[in-house]
């Protein structure tokens, strides 16, 4: 196997191989590791590369599977971490400057859980600075870059995941959402993002921006390896306050079962009708894709979701002020201008405001779920636009410019705020050749349900084999 | 039996007549309700009686029993509320100008429950506006007067409770209780007020003062009274978001098996030592007896206490603010001078510090269930003063003049944070003739333990046989 293909593995694929002796961790390591240094002066989605340690945890691997140990499909597999995920040993910035010198002594729950599957930690991946923004564009690491196109943005805030995981600078990674940090990202990268319900994974370990929106999920190259990954990392964690007790399945199992009769619903209200044309054109598309596939596509009204990026927005605020005051107050010169401006206008926000927004969630939350009484999963897009200009901070739509987070984070936030389990998937390109991203959102805890469509449409549509440019 | 025998009736002694018949609930409810009438010019305990309303109830139980129906200790036994209870057609202000003209289709669960135990509703008590004061210093309906010296106030925000059971103006009643609204009043008025743990009697359908930390419970002559109110008024409702599952023992039971070996600590550190003279002595003696009657009394330092208040009125001023804001907005000149300035001073909080005070409050909780590793009970004074004038916002403590509402508050705020159940009972009197209140805190859900030691205190000492001068 070439290098080129060695890189280009799924962990899927990767798995078949290693489980069948075909495959060496080490020499998959080798060749993510390679890529990952030689593109990251380009794609800059690295913050720390742990080379040695990676080519170490991968030599174990391949000795304990020699020895007749195997794990399962993560063993000898090398991943990438958001660096706001604690890894003993290996330091954790946040992607802020406040945290630059970081070690943390233990690893967060996920990268534990992750490591005990036998995976190899590659290294951690850079952010916007302390997850507070979706562009990436980070003032002490520099400017996480779209493998698609380097002057664009890969999204954000896991910027640094979308860009390794479709450049092939790992093989899979972990991100965080708290208004579309995963699924972001997953859109104008082009890969698979996956938030899960609120809860199903713990955040033990991971760096706050607001801890009653905060979610931890995969970002793969494949349905499938979301699967596989949202299978080791979920689970109740004591830990965790928020944390779940649901058992937890196989999501491999039933995969490939195919949405035939499924009933799917396509938010009908205008405000979740408004996109450029190009993602109008792949969204369409998609949907009748998946009339073509079987499913039961129908219309759903969803009038509530039109507060739910307002209330996500101001609890956010709320929150991350408090987690923030301190280093507000004694290092405010710190921080990126962006991320201190909107720390101080969370500083300033009413607490009935924040309570209102936490009440308001609550009307929200039913009326999603009474949606949900109609239908089993919705689709809609993640992004109404492509990929910005690193430096933008508007975006044309709907004739005009408005404000490009905004934008961004429209069709995602109403999903951090009810906790329902969302995915994106790649649906399409636009004419500059920028990826577009479909949302498939479930009921709590449909996880399932959720990769089983995206994997059907996934299969039937050849967006995830285009390669970026690099 | 003459009249003054009738009203000065237990809810024990009342229900061992009755049930004997030899008690009719037409006659003992026809001589509260005189009483009521006739004091209530004085007292300003009620903002509405419903005389015709609770005879013809009196006469509905009567029948019952005559026909072999008895329905526990409640039955034909004349309450009141708080007029913050939703009352089915009977008009519930919460003693605001916003709600005068007010009248609820449907009871509140309390009600509701006190109801379907047999009792009689003898009207809707006074209280401070909106339940957001601890004076009762009604600017709508009139001051409450204390009944041991009707220039006092009776404490709030539930006085018109504490003034009308004491008064025997109702046989026992209902309050709330957010940062001591029960207990205030139980300990200025000089008889029984019990906040129950946190989630232990639905709220639904009693006015909101701040959700978080609002807790309902029985207003009483005696222990042994609100042992037999809160068995009434307990366990779970789907209703009441913050309601628990756990099921309710009979409280009564037991309730006489003293206190000999119980561990009971006393909180040793200067904060919650700094208590004006006459309550010092009143304190120091209970803790004696208590030591008399078997107990293992010992000293327990509580630093984390400290912030408890804090913490309490922070978020009490940031869910009071939230709820109250758009009448703040529309109607601002229809509040009370004193509970407009607080809701302005609420709107203003910063979201950022009403979350810090949520998380202290979980620091906090840890801190006083170690504590509760310790000892079964905790007893401190319920207030460090006894009752101040009417209009009087300051207090002589500790050599100088303090805030009345911090001073008055001190002790009792931080078991609303820590939603610890706690009993306020008498435990002597100021040298003025005003009543001193002992305070006796238990585990989550250890009601029964806190009323058995209440009981004990209660029977070895003369305090709650004592009336007021009316």
């Amino acid at each position: 196997m070439s290098s080129t293909d060695l890189v280009c593995l799924t962990v899927a694929q990767a798995a078949r191989l290693v489980k069948g002796k075909k495959l060496s961790p080490v020499e998959l390591t080798q060749a993510v590791l390679e890529r990952a240094q030689a593109l990251n002066p380009k794609v800059n989605a690295y913050i720390t590369i742990t080379g040695e340690g990676a080519m170490a945890q991968a030599r174990a691997a391949e000795r304990e599977i020699a020895q007749g140990t195997y794990r399962g499909p993560l063993h000898g597999v090398p991943l990438a971490f958001k660096d706001l995920f604690d890894t003993a040993g290996v330091r954790t910035t946040g992607g802020s400057k406040i945290l630059a010198q970081r070690v943390p002594d233990a690893d967060s729950t996920a990268v534990a859980k992750l490591k005990a599957a036998g995976s190899v930690l590659l290294g951690k991946l850079n952010m916007h600075e302390f997850a507070f923004g979706i562009s990436s564009t980070n003032p002490h690491y520099g400017p996480v870059r779209n493998p698609w196109d380097l002057k664009r943005i890969p999204g954000g805030s896991s910027g640094g995941s979308g860009a390794a995981t479709v450049a092939h600078m790992c093989v899979a990674s972990l991100g965080s959402d708290t208004g579309g940090s995963i699924r972001i990202p997953a859109a104008l990268c082009g890969m698979v993002g996956l938030k899960p319900t609120y809860g199903r994974v713990s955040r033990f370990g991971a760096l706050p921006l607001s801890w009653s929106l905060d979610h931890v999920g995969p970002m793969t190259k494949t349905v499938e390896d979301a699967a596989i990954l949202l299978r080791a990392i979920a689970g109740h964690d004591p830990a965790d306050p928020g944390s779940l007790q649901a058992p937890v399945p196989d999501y491999t199992r039933g995969l490939k079962a195919g949405v035939k009769g499924v009933r799917v619903g396509v938010l009908s209200n205008p405000y979740f009708d408004f996109m450029a044309p190009a993602v109008r054109q792949a969204f369409e598309a998609a949907v009748g894709t998946l009339g073509e596939l079987g499913a039961n596509v129908q219309p759903v009204p969803w009038p509530e979701g039109e507060l739910a990026g307002l209330a996500n927005m101001t609890i956010i605020l709320g929150e991350a002020a408090a987690y923030h005051a301190g280093w507000l107050r004694t290092r405010p010169q710190d921080y990126g201008a962006d991320v201190r401006d909107r720390l101080i206008q969370g500083s300033v926000l009413p607490a009935s405001l924040y309570l209102q927004a936490q009440r308001a969630r609550r009307t929200i939350m039913e009326s999603a779920l009474a949606l949900f009484g109609g239908v089993e999963l919705l689709v809609l897009p993640t992004i109404p636009v492509a990929a910005p200009n690193i430096g933008e901070s508007t975006v044309e739509l709907g004739g005009r410019r408005v404000d490009a987070r905004a934008a961004i984070t429209r069709y995602t936030q109403p999903f951090n705020l009810t906790g329902l389990p969302a995915l994106s998937l790649p649906c399409g390109f636009s004419p500059e050749g920028l990826p577009i991203g479909l949302q498939v959102v479930g009921r709590p805890l449909g996880e399932a349900a959720v990769l089983r469509l995206g994997h059907a449409y996934e299969q039937a549509t050849p967006w995830h084999k285009r390669q970026p440019p690099l």
